[in-house]
């Protein structure tokens, strides 16, 4: 049985064991919240208003709860908490029972001697700091606390802590389950698989398996068995998300859990090894591409950042809601980049649920997390206790140590302990599935950040025309947030024009990269003028970042099997940003941007290589025609592709594409048109339509009149 | 006490374990060896004698001793077998008391019931092959077996097994020294060491400690001790290799051996943060630079391959006689490849006292050794085993995970479980010690194996010039064996010219890797026209291999900061071949090309960035003068170049150098001049003349005469 209490909590002198005044505290949360309401911080999103919690930020917490529960004689009694973030101690009656560093190891300790009453406390020690750094991430190299919440390029500084996951008392009679797990393994034809469970317990445990349909497929005694004709997990896209439901019983005591059948590889990407040519002969790219129960897939979705600065009070109802919308916007896979540390486990059960891939990483991130003997035994634990919780999951697909950990502003190699402790922790808890040091690798490639690469003026379209990486595993197109969004962020006299203020620069409208992230007003300008209002403003930011992830997925798209993956950065929020990469903005505003995506990632689509995004009169334009289909089925259909211009058509022409295979693309003929001298029109659309309903794409392009140009004839044909 | 036997072997009838006639065996040796000796086979090395060994390829063999031994009343008997090649079952009076498979790992067998005269035996399985692969390397990618034996493109297959290591019985009393082994950290000014000795013995044990002036610096019976002011080991042309001796003792048994400080780490090489350069960005190249107590050192050496067909019988002699030559040549390390295996300890022990680094790799090369239970299992005993024998060696400086493993004809990647399992037990067992996948990793390359590539014509001064790798660890430049050699190896009516004969093909004349290596009879043509005779071909050769092995290191080390290593291939060679690209012929022949290796590594030495190898009459020679450096200490010099032609001298440059840095080079004017038309003359030569004696150089060129060239003068200056 489990009794949840009712929690208080204070600021802590630990010195004197003082506690101050308390206030409500909800758990799981973070205390840093509930400080916030019970001291009237108002809406710390609303302007710099979050500069609120700096005051606070190096306390001393405590958590209290005088504790209540009922047991029966023979029962022990146990405290567990699931998390606790980050330093902490347990303490019942004044006394420290149990301390520990790490906030995804679960704390469970034997408090059989407590009565009704006793004062159970949980102190929380101030944010883990290396001395000596500065008041950045920097400071978060000698942790396993993400580091997200030491400031980021979209987040502010919000240092957060507590009973993140639930907390309980637990009562354990001696058939306590205290713990079940499935493996399994798969015969070569994938149709059979052997299950294992492996039970703590130390009573006789009875098992059963149930399919889909509810028919129970096995009960019994024994921890292992054999399931003939299985049904695969597939990800979202390639088949159906098949889960197992298995219980485990012994006594009164009853653990559930899924199992989703799959083999996962990473594989060399396609032409790999004539890479690079001739001697010397240097080595390949990484593999990174997905064979999921032996299909080479191309890997298609985005980077999941914390849904919330208090990532303790994300429920399961928010990332059902998010995560619903990756799916719905035809996303196979999401990167957990390591910045942001490990969701609760209510996550992963809606990716195994929903077909999404989870590219898991560790919480290190563009940092170099040098292997002192403190830091690689806390990370050993740290990791230890991540990858016994996770993997289990249908959806995991594969580990990574972390972001961007090889690149020069973290500095670290393959030669770092952390990063090799890491590699055989899942080599020896999770043999067989994947493990990255980090991402990217050689081959892989991360940015850019923009619409336009202010250092050489092309835009999202060549750029990816251009690159040949074999898989794009962040890349961002800046929008800003949606007008109601900036109401709640900026003070109403600050709105328009955005200038970098206070306001604008605690939510990145500003300075976030570089002094013109993430508005990037010269860009802006640059294409479409001084903007005459806020609507504009951001109306013309969101067509940027449509057109621009429309055009830098399905660039990738049609770049596989060389390239085998596209995920943006980044999908969600965790607060109201001014101007971010996402397309979700916080909570779950979708914004236009979200569109483009969902629009580039259908299965099956009509698709065109667009050289560039503004066009003047009397320009050759020309598009490539592609029909992609990474949908497990052959297609084909009948594309026409025109030009709508100032609602005429210029040139429609047909390309009948014959069979496309399983998880191929085609490339058809390429169109030229030269664009027309208009005076009155800042924009076209080149349109692509399907007529077996492949599905049709449209491309809206920016058009720069000229009334000069050569003379060219508008034709409805 | 240990107690040698006298060892006869046989064939051997496992099923009806019935011994064929016996002959005498040397232990440590090869029974392939002792069988053709006893059974006539000649010179196997001779013509395509070699073949005389498929008959016995697939034989059990045995080994036999009636054992003879001395021991005290309370003492046990071992039979100790420190590597047996390589499945292997141990009888005692035919009764089966020990098995196992693989070679480096001692059999270490109680027979303390054993009586004198008793028969032991040791029972030799057929070489591991897997089961459908076809006759070559391919058979042992799934054993522990170094895979050279099966058969390479410049050793011939000729499969041997054995006990290939010292075999003794053992007497051991209460106080018997198992083992011991000392483990040390320094501090961070590198002037103090914490040694530690961990002891395997029932009894107290007192160790000492002596540094190389023969001064106790220890006595006592405390495992651990702290040094302070010691002297660190340097590698060769870095400083003194310093090694301290220790002994640990315990009753009459006493262990010693030898401790050298020192650290190392492979770092990122200069300027590869900034590489790829912008967005999409991928990863840095693998870190390879060597950075020795601190110390940056670029790594300059050759490939160790088995200095013998049957590595059983390499004695210490042969191993220090070919070890002081790589000394002698200016080498500071030697990659172990993975293919030869692991040598026996006493090359480690010279390779410390010499300040030879050690680059051991694996026994993995050039197949894919896929990740089954049974593979993982030897290997992970294995790896251990040599792990732990060679850990405490000063001169070891990294592992890696075995040859050319990353590359399309092995198709291993990181996620390949044998690799991430190296990896593992190398963290584990020999944690701060660097380990690499393999070789090349990102920004590494191997090859060209060529003086010339045929594919577009660019000789060995163009290749290198034009590449930017961050090490070059594998490189030939073939030439053929002295002409004393080649008599030993081909009959007489065959030796000139060169045919694909068998005694030809065998040796690696033709058909080693494409149809002209390793003579390269048309690049031969190419440059010099048809040899008259065997004297002169094999003379074109020597010149090619001399003149190319010295531009391919040379331009390497004008390439540091951003190159950090050159490492030829290869430099010994298991039996005599035909042509090679080994500057030693077998057993201990030095070839010209050793000479221009050795003028190449010279710490100090004036170098000239020459364009190509081969000049015509009238055409601007034109070549960069370059001061290198890898000495610890600066220098200065003023060099003169000119260019030697029929004994003339044509304009000579002096350029002063001013100080170049320890570890630093310095690039000066170039040179240019028109050549003159001659028609007497195929060579000429470019010299560096230095002032100070920090090294001349000299680089003789081809030269191709033409009378109506453009008229030029020849002048003495």
């Amino acid at each position: 049985m489990r009794f949840f209490q009712s929690w208080r909590a204070a600021q802590y002198d630990p010195e004197n064991k003082i506690t101050y005044p308390d206030f409500p505290a909800k758990v799981p949360g973070n205390i840093q919240q509930d400080y916030a309401e019970a001291f009237d911080f108002g809406d710390y999103i609303f302007a710099d208003r979050v500069k609120q919690f700096d005051a606070i930020e190096d306390n001393w917490w405590v958590y209290s709860a005088n504790i209540d529960f009922e047991r029966k004689e023979d029962e022990t009694l146990w405290f567990v908490a699931e998390g606790v973030d980050y330093i902490f101690d347990i303490l019942l009656n004044g006394k420290t029972i149990y301390s520990y560093e790490g906030m995804f190891t679960p704390a469970k300790v034997d408090i059989s001697e407590a009565k009704k009453g006793d004062l159970l406390q949980v102190v929380i020690h101030p944010h883990p700091k290396r001395e000596g750094a500065p008041a950045t991430r920097d400071q978060a190299d000698q942790s396993c606390k993400p580091p997200f919440s030491y400031g980021w390029d979209w987040n502010p500084r919000l240092m957060v802590s507590g009973l993140w996951r639930d907390a309980y008392l637990e009562t354990r009679g001696a058939a306590f389950l205290r713990s079940c797990e499935p493996f399994y393994t798969l015969n070569e034809a994938r149709d059979t698989a052997q299950v294992r469970f492996v039970a703590d317990c130390d009573a006789p445990v009875t098992y059963t398996l149930t399919d889909m349909e509810g028919r129970v497929v096995y009960s019994g005694n024994s921890p292992e068995v054999t399931l003939n004709n299985i049904n695969l997990w597939w990800c979202n896209g390639q088949g159906e998300q098949y889960l197992y439901s298995w219980t485990a019983t012994a006594g009164e005591n009853t653990l559930s859990g899924k199992i989703g059948f799959k083999t996962l590889r990473l594989v060399l990407n396609a032409g790999a090894y004539d890479e690079p040519f001739g001697f010397p002969k240097s080595r390949y790219p990484a593999p990174i591409t997905i064979e999921l129960n032996g299909r080479k897939i191309f890997g298609k979705g985005s980077n999941w950042v914390n849904a919330d600065m208090f990532p303790g009070t994300v429920t399961e109802e928010r990332y059902r809601e998010l995560l619903e919308m990756a799916k719905d916007a035809n996303m196979n896979i999401l990167r957990i980049w390591g910045g942001s540390g490990i969701n609760k486990p209510e996550f992963y059960d809606i990716c195994d649920e929903l077909g999404l891939l989870v590219w898991q990483e560790f919480m290190l991130a563009c940092n170099n997390y040098v292997g002192t003997p403190h830091y690689l035994s806390v990370l050993e634990r740290e990791a230890v206790s991540v990858i016994r919780q996770l993997r289990s999951h249908a959806s995991l697909a594969f580990w990574c140590g972390g972001n961007e950990l090889f690149n020069g502003w973290s500095g670290m190699t393959e030669q770092s302990e952390a990063l090799r402790l890491l590699n055989k922790l899942c080599y020896e808890e999770d043999f067989g599935r994947p493990f990255l040091y980090t991402s990217p690798l050689c081959g892989m490639a991360h940015g850019g950040y923009f619409f336009m690469n202010p250092e050489d003026g092309r835009d999202v379209f060549e750029i990816f025309a251009a690159a040949s990486n074999s898989a794009y595993t962040e890349f961002g197109v800046p929008s800003m947030a949606p007008v109601e969004q900036l109401r709640k962020i900026i003070p109403e006299g600050e709105l328009f024009p955005p200038t970098p203020t206070a306001a604008w620069l605690e939510h990145h409208g500003f300075n976030a990269w570089g002094p013109h992230s993430w508005v990037w007003y010269p860009t802006i300008r640059k294409y479409f003028g001084e903007p005459k209002n806020l609507e504009e403003m951001v109306g013309y930011t969101d067509w940027m970042q449509t057109v621009g992830y429309k055009a830098a997925f399905e660039e990738a798209r049609r770049q596989w099997p060389h390239c085998s993956m596209s995920i943006n950065w980044c999908y969600c929020e965790p607060w109201i940003t001014a101007a971010n990469n996402a397309v979700i903005s916080y909570p779950n505003i979708k914004k236009p941007g979200y569109y483009g995506i969902k629009e580039a990632l259908r299965p099956v689509m009509a698709s065109a290589r667009i050289p560039h995004f503004s066009w003047k009169s009397g320009e050759l334009f020309s598009a490539q025609l592609w029909l992609l289909n990474d949908s497990p089925e052959a297609v084909s259909d009948i594309l026409t592709a025109y030009i709508e211009i100032n609602g005429e058509v210029i040139k429609d022409i047909t390309w009948e594409t014959g069979e496309v295979a399983p998880n191929t693309n085609k490339m058809g003929p390429t169109v030229n048109i030269t664009l027309p001298r208009l005076s009155d029109c800042d924009e076209f659309t080149f349109r692509v339509k399907t007529k077996n309903g492949a599905g049709d794409s449209s491309y809206r392009l920016k058009f720069i009149p000229d009334p000069a140009a050569p003379k060219v004839r508008i034709l409805n044909m």
